[in-house]
C-alpha cells in the first residue's frame, strides 16, 4: 500500500472560495458576512472535484491513500480573529470529512485548527476534538506562524503551545507543521515561506527540550524538512555546540520528514542523510508546483518516481517510506486500516 | 590558489565588543556613549587575533586568501538608528582594512553597510565609497533584513534598494546577501535565520525581474544557498508556473552560492545540482559551527575536505570553485592579484 501523507484539498468547488471571500469582505462590512449554512456544495460536486484531480493522479501515479487536509494557503489564520478562523476551519474540516466519507478507501482526514494570531491555542481544542472524535481524522496541521509571515507567536517549544500538544498526545495523533499564506511581501508563500517555516520549526525544537516534556509528541515537517537535510552537518554541529544529545536521540524519535522535494537529487540527499524510519512518502499534489519538468518529462510533484529511482533505498526501505512509517506515525490511520474502516486497494468511487 | 569567499572577523580583540556594549548602553544613557576614538586596538593585538585563529586554520586547511568582513552577527543593524550603525560600521570596516593591510597576502576586505531599519539605503553610500575607494575592499555584505528577523524591509527586487545596486554596478563589486543577529525569538540566528534569509533572497529574485534592470549586478548567496539547491526542482517549477525564463538565464548569470555546507552529502548535492561556475569556495570559519564532527573526525566547517572528496568535480572544476569563479565574481580582487597588491602564496606576516 502506498500512503501519501501530504495532500491538501486545493481543488474544492468554487462556492467555497466565494463563501470565504464574502467572509473576508464581512470583516469590513458585517452586513455581507455569510452564515456557514449558506455554503452549499453537493456530494456530486465534491466527487467530481476529487475524481478529476487528486484521485485521477493517485491512480496514474500509483498512490492508494492520501492523508488529506484543507488547502494550506487558504487557512490564512492571519485574517480576522478567532471567530473568523473558527467558522472557516469548521467549514473546511467538514468538507474534508465529507470527502473522506465519499472515498473512504482513498482519503483519511487531517484537520486545520482555528488558530488566530495572539489568541490562546487552547481555543483550538473544541475543533480538534471534533476532528478526531466526530470525523475520525488521523492528524492535524499546526501553523507555527498564524500571523502569516510576521512570526509573532512564541517558538514551538514555548508553553504557549502545550494545550495543543497535550491533546495530540492524548489522542495519539501527530501534527504536520505547516504554515499558510504569507502576507509579508518579503516571503513568497510556497517558494520561501513554507520552506523557511520547516527549517524554523526544526531549529525551534533543536534548541529546546520539547520532547523531554512530551516524549510521545510527533511532528511531521513537510517539504522534505525545508533546508534541514541539506544542512544536516550544520544542525548536528549546532546541537553539539549547545551540548544537546545527538539529533537521532534529541529529535528523530519525534520528527519525521515528508518527501515533497521535487527533483531526483533532492530525494537522493534526503534518503542518504535521514534514517529511513524518519521519511514518509508525500507529494503535496495538487499543490505548489503544477508543471511538468522538461528535464524529466514528468510532473515535478510526482515524487514517487524519485523514490522508486533512488539508489539509497532497497525494497524493504521503500515499503517503510510508502506505508509502514506512516502507520507508525499515524496510529489512528493504522487502526482504521486494521479494522477495515479504510479499505485501500478496493475499487475507487463511492461506498454506501 | 585557494580563495575562501566567506570569512568574518569573529575573533576581533575584546575591546571591540566592550566598545559596542557601551554604544548600546548609550542608547538608553547617552552619557556613556563612547567616541569612536576611544576604541584602541594595537596592531599586535590584531595580528595575534588573526595569526592564532583564521590564519592558523587557513594554513592547516590549505586556503590562501579569505574575503574578510566584519562579524555578521555583530552587525546587528536593528540596534539604534542610522547614527548607531554608521559609527559601528565605520569602526568595523576600519578594523578589516587594518587586517587586510597587516596580512595583504591573506585577506581581502569586504565591508558591512551602515543599514538601519526604515532608513533609506542611500545613506549607506558614503561608507560603501570609503570601503572601495579608500580601503580597496572587493565586496560588501548586504543585509536584506536590517530589522533582525522581523522582515520589515521591502524585497530585494524593490526600488528601495536600487541606490545600493547602482553603486555596486558602478564599482563592479558583488554583494554577499547576509543577515545578522535575529532578535525575533522564533529564529535562531545561525540555525534558521541565516538559512531562511538565503532562501528568501533567492526567491525574491526569482519572482521579480531585478537582473533585467541590473544585468551586471552580482549576488553571492551564502551557506550554500540556504534551501535552494535541495529544492532546485521546486524553484525551477515555480519559475515555470510564473512564466519566468529558465533559472540558468533568469538568475544564474547574477547569483552564485558559496560552499558553507557542513557535511559531505550537502556538498555533493550542491555540486551535482548547480553549474560549477556558480559555486564559490567558502567556509565561514571561524563561525557558526565550531566543533569537530565525530562522524568524520574533522571540523564541520573544514569545507575544503568535502570539495576535495566530492565525485562531482574534476580537477579543472575544482580550480574554478577554488579560484577562477571568485576572480570572475570579484573583479577587484582579480585586479589586485594581477597587479600584485595582494600576493597569496608569499610567506605570511607583515609586509611593509
Amino acid at each position: 500500500m502506498i500512503i501519501d501523507c501530504h495532500g491538501h484539498y486545493t481543488t474544492a468547488p468554487k462556492p467555497l472560495e466565494d463563501w470565504r471571500n464574502r467572509q473576508v469582505e464581512g470583516l469590513k462590512n458585517p452586513a455581507v458576512t455569510p452564515k456557514a449554512s449558506e455554503l452549499r456544495i453537493g456530494d456530486d460536486e465534491l466527487r467530481e472535484s476529487i475524481e478529476k484531480n487528486q484521485l485521477k493522479l493517485m491512480r496514474e501515479r500509483g498512490a492508494d491513500l492520501t492523508i488529506f487536509s484543507p488547502r494550506a494557503s487558504f487557512m490564512a489564520h492571519h485574517i480576522g480573529g478567532f471567530e473568523t478562523s473558527s467558522t472557516w476551519a469548521a467549514i473546511c474540516n467538514e468538507l474534508i470529512h465529507r470527502v473522506s466519507r465519499l472515498f473512504p478507501q482513498h482519503f483519511a482526514g487531517c484537520g486545520m485548527l482555528p488558530q488566530s494570531p495572539g489568541v490562546d491555542p487552547k481555543t483550538c481544542l473544541p475543533e480538534l476534538k471534533r476532528c478526531v472524535e466526530e470525523y475520525g481524522f488521523v492528524a492535524v496541521n499546526l501553523n507555527p506562524d498564524p500571523s502569516g509571515g510576521h512570526w509573532t507567536s512564541p517558538p514551538l517549544s514555548d508553553r504557549h503551545w502545550f494545550p495543543i500538544y497535550e491533546a495530540l498526545v492524548e489522542y495519539d495523533i501527530p501534527a504536520m507543521i505547516h504554515v499558510s499564506t504569507s502576507c509579508n511581501p518579503c516571503f513568497h508563500t510556497t517558494g520561501s515561506h513554507y520552506l523557511n517555516a520547516d527549517t524554523t520549526a526544526f531549529v525551534q525544537c533543536l534548541t529546546a527540550d520539547l520532547f523531554k516534556e512530551f516524549p510521545k509528541l510527533r511532528f511531521i515537517i513537510p517539504h522534505g524538512g525545508g533546508a534541514v537535510p541539506y544542512h544536516w552537518g550544520r544542525f548536528r554541529g549546532i546541537a553539539q555546540d549547545l551540548k544537546k544529545p545527538l539529533l537521532t536521540d534529541h529529535l528523530l524519535k519525534n520528527i519525521s520528514f515528508d518527501t515533497c522535494v521535487y527533483h531526483q537529487p533532492g530525494i537522493d540527499l534526503l534518503t542518504r542523510v535521514m534514517p529511513v524510519d524518519n521519511i514518509l512518502f508525500g507529494s503535496e499534489m495538487i499543490g505548489a508546483v503544477r508543471g511538468i519538468d522538461p528535464e524529466s518529462g514528468h510532473y515535478y510533484d510526482d515524487t514517487k518516481r524519485y523514490i522508486d529511482a533512488t539508489p539509497n533505498l532497497d525494497e524493504a526501505a521503500r515499503r517503510r517510506v510508502y506505508e509502514a512509517n506512516a502507520r507508525r506515525v499515524y496510529p489512528r490511520l493504522d487502526a482504521a486500516l486494521r479494522t477495515g474502516r479504510l479499505r485501500p486497494g478496493a475499487q475507487g468511487g463511492v461506498t454506501s
